[in-house]
């Protein structure tokens, strides 16, 4: 009932539960949240199997999990905003406030974010958790609380989308099927793009983003980027080439395709992580007057529009959920991710009671289809 | 007097110089110019030596040439801008003024581009000349007519800063210290840039920049990329990194080098050409959320403040102008340029009389400097 | 079958048919367009009433009508892009293409436009009609050229909407609900924002917008424009104001309330015309750094949008097209949009034949709604 | 020495010293910091004759000054940007860092803002300050910090200039030549624009404007806003009109010929406080799609921003300082700024000997033509 049972990654491939002393608040702007529900990222199982991600490396045992919704349990004494009872979702990274990038709006490149599960700080794969007021979004009472542990990666995909401008009346290709990509798809179509080509190396997960948000799907296929850039151009009729071009993948044939997939003028967004350097067409840049922008994590704005859009209905997380696990199993779960048996799966928190049989709106067709993708992976 | 004599290449190291016919007046909006200088520009040199460009391949003799100025002689009956007699800054590009690029503002991206002295199409060093109206920029009384050939690749630098959308207060790092690279320093100083960094790989031609536009310069070194940039943010003092980073020297490890410069959320943007593809350091622009643009040669405005500010004085294009030769030696003019002994030469007109011991402004110093840089290049 | 009978504007209140010769192609890259259909604009009634609008006197006869969609019927040596047979919907302005304004991509500010039904220019209520092929636009298979004559006034909401720089999840107030108010907020709804609301001084106008595009409605009161704007933001629950205002009724209590229901840092366009100069909070723009922006006809972009739009179905143009009639029945059709019947009527070009008895796609209710709204007007 | 003497609004037009207690500071991230010089700004004057601007009222007795330098005594135990002994410009207002407006970057809209001498309150006519750091910018060595006190109103005239988006090569005209208005023209300078016009409507103001950074001035007339916007343009040859308006006079028939001045598509924004409804040009604004915005105290980067140009050499502030007085004499500056008798005084903190006749970089023929004028006033 008011277990703060953690999930502790303590070594690569080694992780236990703990039962940790629950948090309190420390500031009078901060709020204490119980964890209902929290998703699987990539970085998570990478950290899982791997004990690091670029220079962040897990020294100390850390507490796994950053795509959580919650309910709030109290408050500090200068939160007005929030009240014990409201539903959440979690924004997990929090900016120190006072540097330049935060004084400018844009938060996300904070260099002393204190981020949920990326070294040296724990994550929300626990009972109870405390924010800032203004990183916790109350949920419409249209959105669910599962759905509000996809406000995560949805916030993702709107960061990458408003990265790339995406205007009405556009054609966006999006390279990558994973949910990521997916979701990426379904955001630009929200913003307006009447063509919304996805692309991946799996047919089953074409399929499947067909079904969810693409307008026009392209199976990739081992020819050179340019040989693929031009077929992928005739197969979605793009013209001159495509408006805009996000890359969800992190892959390098799928940037190099990027570059001569995207139109005289076009932009062109690094949203997926993958080798640090790669062969890049940048001629292609050049002369093109390619627009190219990275797009890290999510900033200001982005969380309290991938909730208007849930709530609006522009944007459907559901079908992305392919069931929920008790916290018990959140090992098993993982394993699900790494073997991409999932798109999502939703691991609830120690004190939410769940039918470990169930599928939250789970279409069998559609989990079939993502379970034949192999590997899903997480752009 | 009124010799049309053009310098015209016939194939990869053979030009020839022919007497051809005057051109008329085809269209109301068009005018008739009396070339009266010319610079010399790397795709000149490239052309000569080696017959192409990429997809562009000389395949019938083309008269070479497109940084000029002249004198108008002639106007066409719905010319009212415009009268014989204004000298002029010739733009050497045509669009067609009806597709999307154009009605949008952003002619230079015209797939009809008709460009001076890319095949097919004649350029300027040439006697007379037609040109739309709008395309030919009235030069003040206090800028000359040499100064006026210039006015092409500050255009072409003008463009580069706009892309890079510099502001005042920012730090700009140029990589490359030839024609355009210098340029490039002098036009982000009069965006109000306080810190602007020359970088190449001769000292002889960061001592020029030093005392041309440069407030700082480095000598580029052989490590690698990131060990490069540290060194440089080092010595710059650029903090966390660069606001702007400008290449404009198309080599691979300057690019490589711009990705780690370059600050979170900065802008790096590609001026100059190379190879086409180059290992490129892609998690970087990607984590940094860096704003990456390519520049291609120049458009709406470009022209007209690239007069501006010679005309007001923030830009001096007098010291990059190492003499002026007759038009019956532009071969040799070519082989200086090849060789790297000048900055800027200039071919005067066929009609144009010139003391060809003329060193026109020349600091001997400046030119023994650049001299010494050996292969100067464009950029 | 060929006639080119015109709807001639002879002096104020005074318009006659004329048998006019049928024009030529004059420009290889022309085409001669037959008119299919043509809608009434606020603009054409107030020629028609008085002669004039602002500085536009009409001096001599001048056809009305700038609203149409037509059939290509013989394309110039130049044209590639149309043929005989082409639907297309007609953009009725062309400007230089040689201008500041028409080269930076903003040729709807280029003072030399030769626009329809503006004096000295004659309109498009004839039976041919020649322009640019770049200013004719193909229709697709499913768009009519009925909704092909919606297209202009849904090209004037597009730029409106595109002026104001509405974002996906934004709150979108419109004042006025007038043709262009009530496209403005269909505009407004395809951008993604999540919440419009039609404010009108009469409710039967309002109730067609609720059932139109608006996702609320707001009865404009005789109070003061802060008590109004006030009572505004409480009924639409628009918490500290508004993200976008826009003006499509040119009324002075309308723009007053607008400055006081934009939110801080936001952003208002002025649409509609109306008086010269009015009585206008000016602090309010200051103390809240509003964005304020004039919109002028439609440019760059603006009629592909507009057709993109209602090809993807979203926004349907059809419920506002209250009947077609025959050419010969063009001064009733005035006179019904004068007296504020319809909300769009067609006259049907002089070759077209049409059952005068037709109500195309007319929902009685609507319609009656509308003609309870008595003064429609235009926006 | 260490005196913490206040200089105190009672009511309108009385005022008393206090030697209030010395602050402690209350925060880790804050510095405590003694007052060296504070300017008077218009509002300073505003409170002190009538108590209260708009729904700002002076209701309990208030310490004066906002525009102040001073040096670091003490720093909180997080600080270590900042260290006792460093000279520092004073950002006088702080926002709440967690609403909408300061977490996308623009946190002079936040609603809780914390302004120094806004009621309810306190100052900086007083000996010491606490304030948090990142709020606090250091001086470079060659920046007095007298000029240090001026850096607030150049921030506000940044902020004004960066509203405008001046680009190089643009025309500018700034309405009205006090202090913000001469700050304005000497920062649109620094930005690049090549034209800049100083409009007033007494003659020794632009005098003064035409020695410090004008390039062109012109004396308002009693004629109708569009006659003398054709004067204004006439007479510093503007051809179709300005690129940039900036009024920073607050006065009606300032903000009228603004609009007629301003160029199609050109930009307008509003500096000056005065009426808070006027009579509008919103038909110039409409038909020319004229940008126009508001501009309110100053935000992320601006007082950085002000601080280069000082260091750099591009905006001068001492020829707008006459003279500094002893703290104890501030009520005679007070009297001094509301005659017009100066542009700025400075008012030395309670600690600071200060030679009363001292008038520092005060060039008398200047001074002699600021006294000239009148009311000088604020912007």
């Amino acid at each position: 009932m008011s277990s703060n049972l953690s999930f502790v990654l303590v070594k690569p491939n080694e992780v236990r539960f703990e039962e940790r002393p629950r948090p309190k608040l420390q500031h009078p702007h901060d709020v204490l949240v119980a964890v209902n529900y929290t998703g699987i990222c990539g970085s998570d199982v990478h950290y899982w199997q791997h004990g690091a991600i670029g220079h962040f490396v897990v020294k100390d045992p850390m507490v796994l999990g950053h795509e959580s919704a919650g309910t709030v349990v109290e408050v500090g004494s200068q939160v007005t905003a929030l009240k014990p009872g409201d539903r959440i979702a979690l924004e997990p990274g929090y900016p120190c406030r006072r540097c330049s990038s935060c004084l400018s709006g844009r938060y996300n490149l904070c260099p002393d974010m204190v981020f949920a599960a990326t070294p040296p700080y724990d994550g929300t794969l626990t009972g109870y958790w405390t924010a800032p007021f203004d990183f916790c979004y109350k949920l419409p009472d249209n959105v669910s609380l599962q759905e509000g542990a996809l406000i995560e990666p949805l916030a993702v995909a709107v960061h990458i989308v408003k990265q790339a401008r995406v205007q009405p009346g556009q054609s966006v290709v999006v390279m990558g099927a994973g949910p990521v990509g997916l979701l990426c798809a379904a955001v630009a179509r929200s913003f307006g793009a009447t063509k919304v080509v996805s692309v991946d190396i799996l047919q089953s997960k074409l399929d499947f983003a067909r079904g969810y948000a693409a307008t026009h799907t392209y199976l990739s296929q081992r020819v050179s980027a340019e040989q693929n850039a031009k077929n992928l151009i005739a197969a979605a009729d793009l013209g001159a080439g495509a408006d805009v071009v996000i890359d969800a993948s992190g892959a390098e044939p799928s940037i190099q395709t990027s570059l001569h997939v995207v139109k005289m003028g076009g932009t062109y967004v690094q949203g997926g992580m993958g080798k640090a350097d790669i062969n890049f067409p940048i001629m292609a840049l050049c002369l093109k007057e390619v627009t190219a922008r990275g797009s890290f994590r999510y900033g200001s704005g982005d969380y309290k529009l991938a909730i208007d859009l849930v709530a609006a209905g522009k944007v459907d997380v559901k079908p992305l959920i392919n069931g929920v696990v008790p916290f018990t199993e959140a090992e098993s779960a993982f394993k699900k991710v790494k073997e991409g048996e999932v798109i999502k799966i939703l691991i609830a928190g120690p004190n939410e009671k769940v039918d470990k049989t169930l599928n939250t709106d789970v279409d069998a067709a559609k989990l079939k289809a993502a379970q034949a993708a192999g590997q899903t992976g997480c752009c």
